[in-house]
């Protein structure tokens, strides 16, 4: 399934901060067909370092999309039933408005004068490419880690436009631990002095600063155990310690190539940008409790955690959980058996492949 | 109890590695008294981060030693009953000869030139100290993180020297995460530019490169739950976000402050040295099994771990526990109840104050 990327504009889009930012672009993909009455359209939400090739092949680079083992023919988001739409979130790099983009006011990119944006604007931005198909009602809202937060503000947000939700490894808002990895990342750039306050565009860019950031983020989106099986304590390429800084052990050469390849792909401010978007998610904000919240919601939720999920841990998906039903609500919760970490959800995928494809028939079934 | 610091130098020192260090200066401190037999000497082992300065104020600095809630009359480590030493590590910055230390022979600090040390280097450093003061048994040796692999290196390599081990918190070999959290540290040194290959003596350090490493150190160092309790998510002097990327909640203030005041205590090329030496550390090298390589001991064993260390979880206290009753080896165990993470060795002491008595106090009759 080859696949390309469209990109559509928009005038403009009010921010939660107040802003307003003209135009927008907003990159997307769809696998699938739309059927007549558009009640089978399904919104995937990236995560953090995702984009909007979410599944097939894509025709620009040949490579799968980031979540190809679950989206298709046959596959848990059924291609053959559903149309799936995923688009790069608000403030990215890979097609969407973001802080690389140029501003047409001044001709150069945004940098740092881009605004600060929220989970809410890059779901607002969604509902804007929802309303340009003509689809008035998702059939599911559904991604991983920050993925799981949009889904979660879909639902929240706009609960007539949400027939169900599936927010995977998630959190309703960061805890202190969440935040400070975020925070190491984002100092880690900002200590690189290629980063140059931001503006490093058509320059040297912080790749130093970013591999580092990206390295952290790496050793959280994995578990002790499944470290412990890729790597152990085995030495790459030697029989014994170097006695010096070069690499040593095979686990310090996957965190090296990962960090320098993640700086070919992916922009420094973007990283500033959503993970501050990240930290600022908080369900609870303006509601008093997470209950109230849920309070409005109209759809049915599928929830699930990973077992060996450190970074998203499950007792913060049993907080959705719990408050949804002490608001009736109509939810499912799945803790996953898995040794991969917060990894899990992109590819531990057999299991969450059943739940979610058929709880997605039988939220389908109700709709026809 | 106001204490100073003493510097020993000694003629050379053969490393692991197969060089030679001469000469080399000991930076170590002692609190209470050593008996006529010597049989009441107790060699404290410092953290990563640690130096001599152990129990008391500092008649330097007035600071408390980092280990004074541990150390002193009527507490764990009794000095009106023992003879308390503690001595900075070979690589360190804290008075024993390390990186920034000036090589002779060159007249110019040895920076990167400094042989790799291991944990055994650092313990041989140590016997050369007891030795001049003509201790030949050590009622016990103890300390908790890298001080605990201290322990259990003297223990292994010098069985006859140990009465006793008090290994807190600790590991006989890093697991692969474990490697990789250092791998961050030190790759976010040396992408700093003022890192400068390790040549930043006499000019501007790499401030902003260690600041990076010590945050990370710091999110490891606690748990998720004693970072809610310390700052949930609330913001930093500021009633809402403040949407730009100044400091938003109180854990980023944190852990900024932290990380720049590290800069001031801590030489970078000694955290690059000291966090290879653990790397490498492996209590099964030239044994074949963690059994085996325990054969040799005579000591005591007293192992303690806490429940929320997720840094040094308690399986790798356990795996030392099991190793060594294996070999029928005197050996207890606790899991310590706590919510301080891996900083439970340093704070929350009541429970390991009251452990740690009992152990000495038994063990010092035996030998009486």
């Amino acid at each position: 399934m080859i696949v390309e990327s469209n990109v559509v504009r928009f005038d403009c889009i009010q921010l939660d901060n107040g802003a307003t930012l003209a135009p927008v672009d907003v990159a997307y993909e769809t696998y699938g067909e739309l059927n007549e009455r558009k009640t089978n359209g399904i919104l995937i939400l990236h995560a953090f370092s995702g984009d909007a090739h979410a599944a097939g092949i894509s025709h620009e680079t040949g490579k799968p999309g980031w979540w190809d083992n679950m989206i298709g023919p046959g596959k848990a988001f059924d291609t053959n039933r559903y149309f799936v739409i995923c688009s790069n979130v608000l403030g990215g790099c890979r097609g969407t408005t973001g802080p690389s983009t140029v501003n047409p006011e001044t001709g150069c990119p945004y940098a740092m004068s881009f605004p600060v944006i929220t989970m809410g604007d890059m779901v607002r931005l969604q509902k804007m490419l929802l309303d340009s198909f003509g689809i008035e009602r998702l059939l599911s809202v559904s991604g991983g880690s920050m993925g799981g937060m949009q889904a979660l503000e879909w639902a929240v947000s706009y609960p007539d436009r949400v027939v169900s939700a599936i927010p995977i490894a998630t959190t309703t808002r960061h805890s202190a631990q969440q935040i400070a990895f975020n925070e190491v990342g984002r100092q880690a750039i900002m200590a690189d002095p290629d980063w140059n306050e931001g503006n490093y565009y058509g320059r040297k860019p912080p790749a130093r600063g970013l591999a580092v950031a990206r390295m952290v983020g790496h050793i959280t989106y994995m578990s002790d155990d499944s470290m412990r099986e890729k790597f152990g304590r085995r030495l790459r390429g030697k029989e014994n310690f170097g006695f010096d800084f070069d690499v040593d052990f095979e686990v310090e050469s996957y965190l090296r190539y990962r960090g320098s390849q993640f700086v070919n792909r992916f922009d420094a401010n973007s990283y500033l940008y959503i993970t501050k978007a990240m930290d600022y998610f908080d369900l609870v904000n303006g509601h008093g409790s997470l209950a109230a919240a849920f309070e409005c919601t109209r759809a049915r939720f599928l929830v699930t955690s990973f077992s060996s999920d450190w970074l998203y841990p499950s007792y913060q998906s049993q907080e959705i959980v719990r408050a949804l039903r002490s608001r009736n609500r109509d939810v499912a919760y799945v803790e996953l058996l898995s040794n991969y970490g917060h990894d899990a959800f992109l590819v531990d995928v057999a299991e969450q492949t059943d739940l979610i494809r058929g709880f997605l028939a039988s939220t389908y079934e109700k709709v026809q």
